[in-house]
């Protein structure tokens, strides 16, 4: 009997839509690193999307190399960043913030979120340090949305955040790398539009999101990080053929399939936390996403790991070990069918 | 009439046959960061061309990623990188190596090609300076073949050059973008097998040869760099879907795609330069690769400008303008016709 | 009435024996940059106080600098290094150690201090994490001796913390700004041998124990950094007149000046503290050394702030404040009993 | 019969008044970090002498780390610093400004001097490449008064190179190691006022110039560097006990003792260089400063290398070797007189 792989929601190509879309361009002859005719349109899409008409939008290869430009080249050389000590730049990209020269300095999060009253208090506490010369100074908030937990920020504490933020001359930056799948949430009120309105600088994800590769990252004022262009090409991170990542985000923002792809993929999420629920396991965050994060005791382990690929989260303290299941636009019905079959 | 495009070699999407690879694949699920079987089958296939069964290979996004990653982990921190004056890394990387700590030491270099002599020298020098504590250590000599004007070294040289950087313990790293159109040379006598034995890294260039993107970075000798995975993650250069430059390059590496795409390539270049000559036009230099690179006057550049695109490359003294043509996989031979009765 | 400064122990020049040597060798003509027949001299005088005949010895101007270039050259671009919350390479070293491209991993500490077990399950949790190629590497232990709380490592706890780093094949710092007042300690165990024998690299205050400026970074083993001294200059902390160092450590270890001036502050900052206690005034740690933590209320703070300059330290939670008061080669026995008569 | 010392100018320790000054002030207690009385008296001192007064100044410990903490924080991420060949920070810094992250871009140069005419072509070829968003911006120009070389600029020249530098909206640095020898030279016109008119910063050399240690860096406007004090405390360069910087300024500069050690100094090395225009030697440069640059065959080399301490500066082409003497503060008329002897 076959595996079910529920291992993480980059494990396929890319949304036929944009295969298809590749093959029919792929002969159009087009300039180089991203001043193309696709990347433009797709841009022109994007800003529509968040009703951001202004903004500056760049496409980069992947979600460390997104953070690690954006964060690196906002960042004067005397700041740092704030960020959830679960946050992806905090513990997964080994370290790439320091190597561009800044501290990211942690606060606890709940659930994987800052709350705007903690970020607060770090910003008063330096602010208010009669040595804060010999600091860093918190420069600016990362966050994610969906988290690293699968759990959202609500409107309203994304406003707080924001507000605080623009208080304390502060930017905030948000990592979208997951962004379909918060969009696409019932629970979800947060939207683009909103999320120019609030951020300084944030990522539309595309690598876990249904591209082959490409993160869109959106400046809504343009002109936020002067030379940001030649920044790019410096850290190794602008495509020559630029129009690759262009048609894809082109193709995400055409038709509404990159809510499209987001809302199958939480639709097979949901089915299998309700599955959990139904059958008595309890899961470890309330992740309305395309994460699923249930707890199994060792021999539920044994049993599962026999027939399902997911991925190991962490022990609880209470003896039981926390895994993680993705859904991704390529989930099927009979997929997380035969998934339920087996839990 | 539409206009005539040589540009660049990348304004095109990526040769057919890896898009249908691409097709053929995406629903296969498989692991990320390059774990996976296609990446896999891909290292098999270039450890084979170039027989080095024990090479460690990593697939990087593009020409500056991979120059600064490579460049700045295999140098430690007291050391740089020796270029010609006209290589990529010295000049149109918006100083990535300087970014990441290290000083390019620049060489005159002819032809865009540095001599074994010029780099003893360079290297005998340091060594013999009272105050070389007090200097950067050359640690690496940086070459491209073919170079940055589309000229090859011979095999004599390579081997003369790889002999005086062994004799002197500094590195050999050989930047290879647009190296299918040097091992399709007719006048090239330098193999893969040649470079894996003379290099302590190399790479061999999707981007500018037929791939999406992708550039395959070979360290002849697996461990060159310690923890280099993890560096290329710090980076930003790790791809979470590898199988995507995997699929590209098991592709190229298969029924002899990549020298095929190169042998086109030049081939049509070789057309151009033939008419030029015929025509009495001069050539800058004396590139047999897929780049061409034509002095035209004022005159004709204007005429030549209406139904041509090229790209400007340097003011000749004599007040003429070099301009460069390159050509690809996707020149095709009525391209070369129309332009040949341009001229 | 005058103000009575407990501010900081770097509030005067030089011990008077400092001035006098430099004044006597004044004219001597000597080589640069540490070559020296002074540094040399100062060099066997700390090499026989460790008893470590084969130890590689630096002078640098000050601490922050001794840490970060330590750490930086010690580190290799894939790790980061361990260190208590309370550290001074975590908090008022303005993000030196992350602008050498390096995370500082914080853990918690009790008074200042790290424990082997904490070290322990850090790096054990990173060894068994299956994401750990996408993770910062615990290289290297930082602490303080003392703290910047004034408290001492006991022999066994240094021992422990050693071994669990060797076990781990990691190194071990020890940041000895104000080193003099730990060997002047009745509490203290922990010998020059000891730290010698222990560590992989630490450094012998000078700044804060009574030099114009300096610090002696020892490596126990000659050669653990390659090319230190180039890396020395290129972060700009090698001393044209190295002599100026030289001298200043040369006369601090000749006749026991080190421990004469560690042992007359040490005195007196006990004297402070006996008067506290026999005051009823709470300290907030129990710091042996040179500094003393008296926690006072808002009246009392006002009072006393009339007469005494002090450091804030933190607010405590019980609303009440603590200050820090130090001493150093040159407070007097009057300084002392006027402070006490105020208290 | 013992040796003639002419390696350099940092060969002793301090000018006596130096010396004195900080044993007068030892037991004076006051605030660290360069918040001192004496340091802010140097500072005002400093204004007056260069009519800035409103500038910015701070202490540092040594050349190589003004250079490197100017020019790192002056400088863009996306920007070089323009040098001639023979600069310093090109050559003899081991690399501290590419560790900064920063190219430096040279220019030939004639006797160490950098020309306005070669500015502005290398400011307008970057300006007019249509590539140079692919390319390092040339930000600022650093040059030395006087040169490596012991060379001048004139007013005229300045005044020249600073006009380039506006127009194009690029910084001047003026690295001032040895300034004290140039405003002594009679072939001089360049005053400090000159030079707070023309640059955006420079350093007033003290390390030198008859200072144990230390280097003023002038920003003529005030705030040219935003937090600029936390900048030299991460780079490690904020002397703790910053009053012993401030005090050997404020030392030099009362009672003209800058200009009369300047003018000590230079006043030898005149002698020695009549003496060797006298006894037919040639000299390499027409250096007017405390450097003089003989050139000797071999047999005088050994001949005079028996009795004279000197610098190896460089093979002349001809066979003969240029030699380095420097004379200071504390060359005294008959080490002259003896060294003309041995001629």
């Amino acid at each position: 009997m076959d595996k079910l792989y529920f291992t993480s929601d980059y494990m396929e190509g890319a949304h036929p839509a944009i295969l298809e879309r590749l093959a029919e361009t792929n002969l159009v002859k087009s300039a180089g690193y991203g001043t193309d005719e696709f990347s433009e349109s797709a841009r022109q899409k994007i800003r529509a999307a968040c009703r951001a008409p202004e903004a500056e939008i760049h496409f980069l290869a992947g979600g460390t190399q997104s953070n690690a430009t954006v964060i690196g080249t906002m960042l004067r050389p005397w700041q740092g960043v704030i960020a959830a000590q679960t946050g992806h730049v905090a513990l997964h990209e080994a370290g790439a913030i320091e190597a561009g020269g800044h501290k990211v300095i942690l606060l606890p999060g709940r659930d994987g979120k800052l709350s705007a009253d903690d970020i607060r208090a770090c910003l008063e506490e330096y602010e208010a340090d009669e040595n804060r010369t010999h600091m860093v100074e918190p420069g600016m908030v990362y966050l994610s949305q969906p988290t690293e937990l699968g759990t959202l920020y609500s409107l309203a504490e994304l406003q707080a955040v924001s507000r605080v933020c623009r208080e304390h001359g502060v930017s905030l930056y948000a990592d979208g790398a997951r962004l379909a799948y918060a969009l696409a949430c019932p629970e979800n009120d947060v939207t683009l539009p909103d999320l120019a309105a609030l951020c300084d600088a944030f990522y539309i994800g595309g690598t876990k999101c249904g591209a082959l590769f490409g993160e869109a990252v959106v400046f809504p004022k343009a002109g936020t990080v002067p030379h940001f262009f030649t920044l790019v090409k410096q850290r190794g991170a602008l495509l020559a053929k630029g129009r690759i990542a262009g048609i894809q985000f082109e193709t995400l923002f055409t038709g509404g399939l990159y809510e499209q792809i987001g809302k199958s993929a939480v639709r097979q999420a949901s089915r299998i936390r309700e599955a959990l629920r139904a059958k008595g396991y309890d899961q470890a965050f309330t992740a309305p996403t395309n994460q699923v994060f249930p707890l199994f005791d060792d021999a539920q382990l044994k049993r599962l790991g026999e027939r399902v690929e997911m991925s190991f989260w962490e022990k609880h303290p209470d003896g039981r070990t926390v895994m993680r299941l993705a859904t991704s636009w390529a989930t099927r019905d009979e997929d997380v069918d035969a998934l339920i079959a087996c839990l």
